[in-house]
């Protein structure tokens, strides 16, 4: 049996009753971390271009639900546009070893065919936790080299929704397999936009939840996909990887809950500039440093980090300023938090933030590159201007599994994001609250949004 | 500039009085050759999968027509479907250097649009022939390494229909360097399906016209993609091939039309059969030998024909049959032909098919390996029952540019295409015809269905 069948398998027989409690309750924690952050985002541009597309090319109306405008339309339509949504402000989960955003991806499809074919919240929460271990196992197998060029959630997200959207449709092992096989020949997602801060990053989550759910509905119609789509001599990591791991798709499948290791994000900025974000606050803290007593911050960093941060020298939009290790580490320096709105208002326009910015170098450091991307560590090394060197190390950096945020916090988390983009008041995101505390017991999902 | 800068200019400047009267011609052609293709698979799994698709997830009307049922739908799925319909017969175009099938993944996302968006025969021509220039010259760019894993008319095809779309919409430069940026990152389409003959081949054209499509609707409202898609650090060379030519996206634009240089397909087979079928029927003809007197074929092969024909040993389905060097070549000995009609009714099931099929093989030929992909070299060597040993050579196959079809030629296939669905009726695949050789003074493209 290969491990692409196991892993089939596996989906095919997962109970809700099989999934220890603490990963429902940390599946719902997820799924209200990712309605924050597809909230957020209204209003924000591009997120009216999805809006508009879907008013176009989709139906006047239906059963899914757009998150950011209300609207119904389509299960398709609803996938594209909420995970559109959910990628945008940065603020959505990661897992670290995979390098995966599962829940930008897994729930935009998992919720709106959820709402299309009438299920209730434990079909959703089941089929959410299938698509978190199956897209996470397949991103560990893709290894390394695979990230370097590849928007990880983009291509294994289409496979994770579509294992999601297939759980939910009560796909067996046959379907699963072929479903894998429709959904990895879509998948897609160049790291080459990052350079011009372009809009492709709502573009890879929309098209992988939606052409994920798309691989879903289409199998359980009878579409066959390749029965070997990631391990196989022409699959994806045959042409998307170099440094694959086949025993990575069942890694301790029924025993290890991936899900469970899932982080999530304090900072509003690329996970990649969490850890040395936290050492140098923890550092500052430490010290009792000014911003201005800080001559210089070297961040000792994973390769990755480098790939992803290192183009953007001066952020011009938001955007890059979250993918800008100076700018993330100036407003921690200056302003003490980097949320979302200390970039709204300082990332771009304070000088004392860009004048730090220029502070902050970054150096592959064998330590820290070993450790990726199981444990994402964090270390600073910061010569004052009185000619003192100094350094701190974070080993969990803030969100992570060790050192996670509880109920209140990420109800805090959620309430700035709503109020962010003020798409919904703090009543409607208490109850929304509530609806998410209470989604095992949900019978339909029509009323979420 | 740059290769792409380049390419993106051309496409902007093109304007219809620029292209050669030939050129127009054979866009007419070419665009028969795709409807009868298109129309050829009505009621073949799994297009009407693609129908279901578009139904539950689309308009319940709109401007585009879905080909294979006449209704009424969203530019969005009149493209995804009627280019899965396109794809199915395997009898639509291909150009020989870039291994692309433009037809299948051009005309859907084109005509899709101009119904949607009120343009005339001739914005058609002009956006078709903008797609081919640039896809086919985005083709060759990404090399031979490419198709090796890759489906070139999966991948390729993304960004050619993004671009006639674009073309359509009346894109200037800024605008095609965002919509390949779109379209790039959105490349996806695995050869894993051909192994177990699944239904990918039709997913991939879908999903390349459509998502192509998508690329260019939303670069209109604003989108922007990456813009160094094809030759960044990140893009797809660099993730999607070892082997890629920048000088090849620039190739004499203006000059060369690459259009003309796409072939037709005679057989109904995949396109890598073609070369030894027609020096297999040259030398039975020239010898006039019958199946019986013939003990052994020896096809003398590019490696991309082992690559893709290679895996199919006894065929189990009508497609993966087309597939198969033996089936193939089994059809033109006993039959003399190898068209539709002769794989439904004897390639699985005629004996003396099955035995021919025993007979043939293929070997890795290094001349006819270094003259691909410009030119698919035909060379059989054939071992009689009485001891002789012959030998053919063809140096363009039948439908090549040099021994191209005549349109009453491509009014034969038409018609014989249309015959094998009962899509039409002989009477109106001559009204069809007629609208096409007067395509560039059709004022609205809406009654063309």
């Amino acid at each position: 049996m290969s491990h692409t069948q196991a892993l089939a398998g596996f989906l095919a027989e997962l109970k809700y009753d099989d999934i220890p409690s603490a990963v429902l309750d940390r599946t719902e924690d997820l799924f209200l971390d990712w309605l924050g952050s597809a909230l957020a985002s209204q209003g924000s541009h591009p997120i009216p271009l999805f809006e508009r597309y879907a008013q176009r090319m989709g139906p006047s109306d239906g059963p899914s639900k757009i998150l950011v405008n209300g609207l119904g339309t389509s299960a398709y339509f609803a996938a594209l546009v909420n995970a559109a949504s959910s990628h945008l402000v940065e603020q959505d989960d990661l897992h670290n070893s995979s390098v995966l955003h599962p829940a930008t991806v897994v729930f935009p499809a998992v919720l709106a065919a959820a709402q299309d074919v009438g299920k209730s919240g434990r079909d959703l929460l089941l089929a959410s936790v299938a698509g978190y271990e199956a897209g996470i196992r397949i991103g560990e197998f893709l290894g390394r080299s695979h990230y370097t060029v590849f928007h990880t959630t983009a291509t294994v997200g289409t496979l994770a929704a579509a294992v999601a959207v297939g759980k939910l449709l009560d796909f067996d092992t046959e379907k699963f397999i072929n479903v894998l096989g429709s959904a990895g020949t879509q998948a897609a997602g160049l790291w080459e936009f990052l350079r011009d801060a372009a809009d492709s990053k709502q573009l890879h989550t929309a098209k992988a939840a939606a052409d994920g759910l798309l691989a879903a509905y289409m199998t359980l119609d009878g579409l066959t996909g390749a029965r070997n789509i990631l391990e196989g001599d022409q699959g994806m990591a045959a042409g998307m990887s170099r440094d694959s791991v086949p025993e990575k798709l069942s890694d301790r499948l029924g025993s290890r809950w991936a899900l469970a290791e899932t982080s999530f994000k304090f900072h509003a900025s690329c996970r990649h500039t969490h850890p040395a974000a936290d050492a140098l606050l923890h550092l500052m803290q430490r010290e009792d440093l000014h911003h201005e007593q800080i001559a210089s911050v070297r961040t000792l960093v994973h390769q990755a980090a480098i790939d992803v941060l290192g183009r953007v020298v001066v952020p011009q939009t938001v955007h890059q300023a979250k993918f800008s290790m100076g700018a993330v580490l100036g407003l921690i320096a200056v302003h003490g938090s980097a949320q979302l709105i200390e970039f709204e208002q300082q990332a771009l326009t304070d000088p004392a933030v860009a004048a730090f910015r220029e502070k902050v170098s970054m150096e592959l450091d064998s330590e820290v590159d070993g450790a990726y991307p199981v444990r994402w560590l964090g270390r600073v090394i910061v010569t004052t201007t009185d000619g003192r060197t100094l350094s701190a190390a974070i080993d969990e950096p803030k969100g992570d599994p060790g050192n996670t945020l509880s109920r209140p916090e990420l109800e805090d988390k959620f309430q700035r994001l709503l109020a962010f983009s003020g798409a919904r008041t703090v009543d409607q995101g208490n109850a929304l609250i509530e609806q998410v505390w209470q989604l095992r017991d949900a019978k339909s999902l029509t009323n979420l949004n």
